[in-house]
């Protein structure tokens, strides 16, 4: 049998009860360590379920899974993912692969960041579709997320932004050699989301958004340090929201009240 | 302390081991029971937990709150909700109430229906906005959720339809009588709503979304009895997806591969 078992959002409680009572008794256990981080690292994971964690980056979730796959055939495998097992497209792969092999497969569900957004106060049957933010580089500066961004906003719908993560990359330098070479993991900040934001904006100066529309950072959602901050896109540009997870919303422009009350718990701009 | 605890979508275990740490400490927990269900009622619950629940019904919740909140000032009082526990509107207020008069809350988040949907295989960043789809009455047949699914349809995006549940209702008869009297539960099937769903394209026929589009019937989403179903809106009008609750997706008209593979091992047209 193969498991996939989300951890949710914030330490090592947040997994659900069954998804312990698996993780317990699996004969593997490996921690999905790329695509999203929790608050804890493997350390604490592993004290607390007192047994060892195989950390599964890209390279063996995407090359040599089927590896994994095949030893579930005959064994109690899990794969612990942070938030939902089926955010990221990868899981969902996964599974077709199971099912080519004749493995089973359960679904352990936990919170994500998709839905956990709501503690925000927007709701969430008002969120259009989700983007991703892609770190910059020099010369590679997508902006194709803004036009879904102004989308959902002309419908008046909301946007969750999630930002990009960087666990594990290897080196532009190092992938034409033999001996690969790892960046330092990084964690988009919203900060650094919000200044992207504004130069795109500043190219595309009549699309209903502007620097001093509503931007709202949050961090470590789901974690007791957990943070919120409402203020405009130009303002986001130099607040420090603290250690990651980071992510960003950009709200409809015309609010329910209640969602107007409760946003205005987290109003930093002074007004 | 109040705390908002989101018990999962399935059973006893989808708690999570945080939520049900506070459950065993809190001095009073109230069991929410009218936005959703799970497959195991009130006195499953009460001996997995080992004590008692009160029922939290809609009068209680949009009533007689302030009550509660105010015992929770020198108390703990912990609401489980179904899901996730910001899903509806109702609990985003309670936690506003809470901070007016003075009193800490906490959230333990869990899976909702809003992530765990992407169990069909479908992306959950190509979702648009979510809509609720009501039970129709002689008199009050409102469609207004059909232009959100077109909206959403037109743009390549999912639509995830909420289908209605009546709990505790109060008849029509006894709503102007001193004492109410209340209709059997009632959780609207992806039959029904496919029947409803038609009957607005009969009358709409030139949207883009026809009998013959593609639906995706799913209940009990997170237990160990969940079931898929993928077929035409018109075949799903006869098509019984068994005990509640249920969900419906209509899918964008541009899927992408790996959706398209994940979805084809629930196809039930036979083709």
């Amino acid at each position: 049998m193969f498991y996939l078992i989300g951890l949710g959002l914030g330490d090592a409680k947040d997994i659900t009860v069954k998804g312990l009572e698996i993780v317990k008794k699996c004969d593997k256990v490996l921690l999905e360590g790329y695509t999203s981080i929790l608050t804890v690292g493997k350390e604490v994971l592993e004290e607390y379920y007192g047994r060892p964690l195989i950390i599964a980056d890209r390279e063996l979730c995407e090359g040599a899974i089927d590896e994994i796959l095949l030893e579930a055939k005959d064994s109690e495998v899990a794969l612990l993912v942070v938030g939902d097992p089926l955010g990221a497209t990868t899981h969902t792969d996964m599974l077709l692969r199971a099912k080519q092999f004749g493995v089973q497969t359960q679904i352990v569900h936990n919170a994500s960041i998709m839905n956990a957004v709501s503690c925000c106060g927007l709701q969430l049957y008002n969120f259009g579709e989700t983007v991703s933010i892609p770190y910059w580089t020099e010369k590679w500066k997508p902006d194709s997320f803004f036009d879904k961004i102004v989308g959902n906003f002309s419908r008046n719908l909301h946007t969750l932004c999630l930002l990009d993560i960087k666990v594990k990359e290897p080196t532009e330098d190092s992938l034409t050699k033999k001996v690969r070479q790892y960046m330092d993991p990084k964690f988009m900040s919203v900060k650094e989301a919000a200044n992207q934001l504004v130069q795109i904006i500043e190219n595309n100066p009549d699309k209903g958004i502007n620097k001093s529309s509503t931007a709202i950072g949050l961090s470590r959602v789901g974690a007791s340090d957990q943070r919120i901050a409402v203020m405009t896109l130009d303002a986001m540009q130099s607040f420090d929201l603290g250690p990651p997870l980071h992510s960003l919303v950009i709200p409809a422009p015309n609010l329910h009240p209640l969602e107007l009350d409760y946003l205005a718990q987290f109003n930093q701009s002074g007004s």
